[in-house]
């Protein structure tokens, strides 16, 4: 093997804007996201945050909250949508703005929790989600399920806590109590790869990593948001857009055609 | 929206190498891949190019063949690994290279096809694979119901063609045939996604992408190896590495436990 | 067999008031949906019809269509909520108002894809759908997935025709693809049990029914709405409600603790 | 929402007369299904009790009890049919009269565990069984994942009592451990809805609902029966017969074809 | 590889009694089924023929015909069961006979349509069913589907013949269409394995063979009676029996304890 | 039942002889699984033992492993299969070298996990798996879902013993952790038949089977080794050999068609 291998160097200048939808109205937590970004994020790649608007819920617990939120971030992003070539939506859950935005805008779109789920496809054999609060622990096993990749899947673990004392309780008692989750996952469930159940916590990732020995490759801590990302600049720099021929058609000209001037 | 969006552009220059392995022996295919990567890949990233060595068979047709490449390209690569950040298996397959791959090396592995499977699950709703020769239709169609999205999936078309026809045939003739596959599986059976099932074939990518409308995002064209180099690059920026303590951890105690010391 | 067997007859006159809630705006299908329903409806049961408010869509044709439409419903319909027993989602998917409505209601809430989809199951051994328009196709086939019936479930046919030619032909002409595409299911592909994609259509169904031979039981032509209700009144005469202690229960109190005092 | 939303009123007074089969010899259980039913059965509605004759196993544990009661239990409801228009086979299993009626009767049959189970899919997010003894567990989970449904299921527990214990131990003990069966499958697999693996126990549904907190809709506890005939009902109103061009085709020309003059 | 590779030779006399079971009342075909083993039975291995009695239907169309046949084979076999080691099912169904046999009797039950599908899977990539009659194609892929193989089979294919016409038709005319549906499920929808979807017929065996090329191993053609005496006979002699710790639990102490002296 | 049944006794002399493969290089274990044979193997059935060859790992754990011992034991395999009638391959997993051999051999090829899946499929309710070492546990699950047999698994036990602790520990000790291992996939986990997740251990099958009862038929302990030849004896004797017209068409005229003249 003393023979030189063929080898390229990139230099693609290819420019990637791309649009991290918090499709809930907590624009801290929006900025949170794009803080966690900075190491990262790759040159000639860009990433706007944008919070949904008013009357969008100020987080999101269930299908009501889902429905609310994407119903006010798609009235907001899709005006503003064309000067951006990918857009994630930071709400780690199968968020039903996801395939309501495919169906209108042109460039790739995806959710958190499916790049943390395709991350954790390729980078171990058996996923775990860590939920922050009880009440997502059905939402995520029916999405993962919903993916086809359930055969994959040890389930989850949460904190128990609930959304008061998520709030409420000292930070470092929560982060234990994340950590303990993760660490149920990987030594009791058999998890290899764990996802974070949330959007832009990098001292949650840090914990999870620290209780699994991500630093021994023991188990890989995936955040939705950094691979969300990543994934996504790849597919724009591939010049690929989302298909629009089968299910993601656009309903445009079927509002026309009966008369909705309005979205 | 008047307001100005929190925004961040990137400017990290943590260089990712990869190391494309074209388990098959022919050394012109690992070349037209380098060449189909140059227009999309970024700086700071570079790909390598390995060919399996003698005895790897000269085109993957089968098991045996995977079995034989994937003993050939992983005893040769094992050596060198540690240079590279990840690795991508450019055989459209799931060939046992990238399960053995991951037990031993330390950054992420993949293979084209599923890069192309999961890029076609956030690009569309449907998928299809165009497989050059019929024997492997029903390789990837069990290979797709392994990874858990056969329900996504609108099967194989072929070209039809033996082996020695798809040699022997006028080029044109072939892409005329790959064009008419690619067509029937997004008119006929709703495709909106179609996989390349080869490595490092550009003319091919642009004749389906020509029949499909790729041109109006009626149907994305996905090419395993482009999309493979982003994924992975992805990874890497996000400081992923194979998870070891689960099914991929190193055999290599085992080995030396019982006194093997040999690959 | 002379024997006298033992029996009851029913006195229970408690009363069922359901709401059929019609997501898009389009109150003329509501009130067909009403009229279809007046033969067969038992007494001390009332149906009331809700039409989706502006910015409702006055169709929904995709899944920007389903939020828009479950957002302006479910905001409509949760404060003139406890007047009713039950609830009815009168379009055929997988309705997101379904789910979230079922976080805020006491009462159950079904939607009528799912009422047509058990009642096949429980009359039959195949089920397909007749779809209106060529795009909800693969909705549906992702819903039934969804549901876990696809295992019985013979698929889609549609009419074929774009949304603008389904206003535009003369209806017969629409009638006559419709059946078309019931007989197709059943002849071709073995459906025993025909689900009609749509809301309130009594001509769809007896066309169907002329089509495919529901005379002589044949095949079974079921129409969501007629079943969804009788299926609602049972759930009620049976003093059930929707299961709050798990993935339905309320954000009431999440949004109270994060001061969240609007919907 | 001030204006008066339209509505209709039923006036249907359409009979449904129900045979309930209760596959097992024992009348008692039949006529305590018929007893559970007073309070809830809508006017016009009758349901008639039918209890399989000699040589029907006095109880079913099965699946040789299934198939010697389903044999005479079929024998002798086919010649009486005629008199009913849907049939209810009151024993929780996919109990093989089930379809073996669907093949020679007209009206609609269904098993209390597929109502049961549709019925929680309508009320909750996960269904639970309380099986009463240890034997059934297994046979249960196989039929639910049969229909399709395992994905929404959390399993079954059982009282762990044998078969002797069950018919000699104190009632009240009896009661104690079915509750605390349905109190597992709430608080610690998470079930929102529990199906009662068994027939016309009025006593076993109170204190399943009494432990699981039914009051407060925190679960749901489901009586097949109750909800069977309901959804019969349903089904008749709305003019359904068991589709006879598929898979539940009668035999009976078969049977005169070969000159088979028997049942 | 000169060297001399270890080996043994077998001697074991242990004797293999086993009872082919036709729960049909046609002891033709039962008569038919023992010549179709006579080139095949290893010594030491006798096959009884058991033809079900009176009531049993003369033929096996539906479930109906599946309940009733179970039942009076069940009642015959029982008591003579002790003398055989082993039982096959000689009919192509998942038969409810299987599993209520297992729960009686000590030695292995298997039924012909596992014993094909399991041959199938060790022979092949994908497996067809030809069926004689057009109502046993669904039967047979909810069959497929339940024992877990629905990945691994095409269908069925159909001679499109009514009950009558099977029987009345020439028998060179319909063992043409049997070949015919053969060759459509090797060619047209890839079968490589072909299961005979019925007891007995060695003329259909040898006519499927020759149209799908049995010769040049192209397709294999299983006969379920041929493979599965050859199953049940390894199972006897590696010892095995039947388990009874789980769902096959006699329940004979249950008829004891709860007074049912007859079967 | 005085009558006299119809039987015959086999006589057919048909040799069969099998190629026992140990893909690892350690032929003491070879030797063990002959020995093992020794008292079930009939007469006219020879089984050969062929040890895989340098650099054939010495024992397989992973991935890689089964990739290395595959190419040596296909190598050695292929020029001296014609002697061969059938093939076990003696491996407890998916093993790559069984698609492999059935690709370009001509008799039937099964490893010995698959027989003793379907041994345990057609002997009981629920199987599980003793795997010896924790690192096996998520291949053996993947590979269950994979045959489609995940629904009827209740998943794999372990002795939670690293390799070296398998190695050096008192035999004793690691038996009653075997033992240990089976007792809870059948005590607490549901199982009726144990599968034993390695070759030619006539020691581990006695201790589990005194541990889980299979003296009274409680639960079945599968030994593939043995079953697997059983079921080959089968095959060969019904004169089946691999289908070649599907999947597992030879790859040998496409590697003469383009000029490959090694294996």
């Amino acid at each position: 093997m003393a023979e030189v291998l063929p080898s390229i160097t990139g230099s693609s200048k290819r420019a990637a804007h791309i649009l991290l939808i918090n499709p809930n109205g907590t624009s801290s937590m929006t900025e949170a996201c794009l803080r966690s970004l900075e190491t990262t994020l790759p040159p000639y790649c860009t990433v706007t945050g944008f919070t949904a608007p008013h009357p969008t819920p100020s987080a999101i617990e269930g299908h009501l909250d889902g429905v609310f939120s994407a119903a006010a971030a798609a009235r907001a992003v899709i005006p503003i949508a064309s000067k951006y070539d990918a857009f994630l939506v930071a709400c780690f859950s199968a968020h039903p703005l996801i395939n309501a935005l495919r169906e209108e805008l042109s460039g790739p779109v995806i959710g958190i929790m499916e790049a943390a789920l395709y991350s954790a496809r390729m980078l171990g054999g058996r996923l775990g989600i860590v939920a922050t609060g009880a009440r997502s622990k059905i939402m995520h096993e029916d999405a993962i399920r919903y993916y086809g990749l359930d055969g994959f899947s040890v389930g989850c673990e949460t904190t128990g806590l609930g959304v008061l004392e998520l709030e409420t309780l000292p930070r470092d008692k929560v982060l234990d109590l994340v950590g303990d989750a993760a660490r149920r996952l990987v030594q009791e469930k058999g998890a290899d790869c764990i996802a974070l159940g949330c959007a832009g916590m990098t001292e949650m990732k840090i914990r999870c990593e620290e209780t699994v020995g991500a630093k021994d490759a023991t188990a890989q801590v995936i955040d939705g948001v950094g691979v969300g990302v990543q994934l996504l600049i790849g597919l724009v720099r591939e010049g690929h857009v989302t298909a629009k021929g089968g299910v993601f058609r656009s309903a445009q000209d079927g509002r026309k055609a009966r008369g909705q001037d309005w979205l």
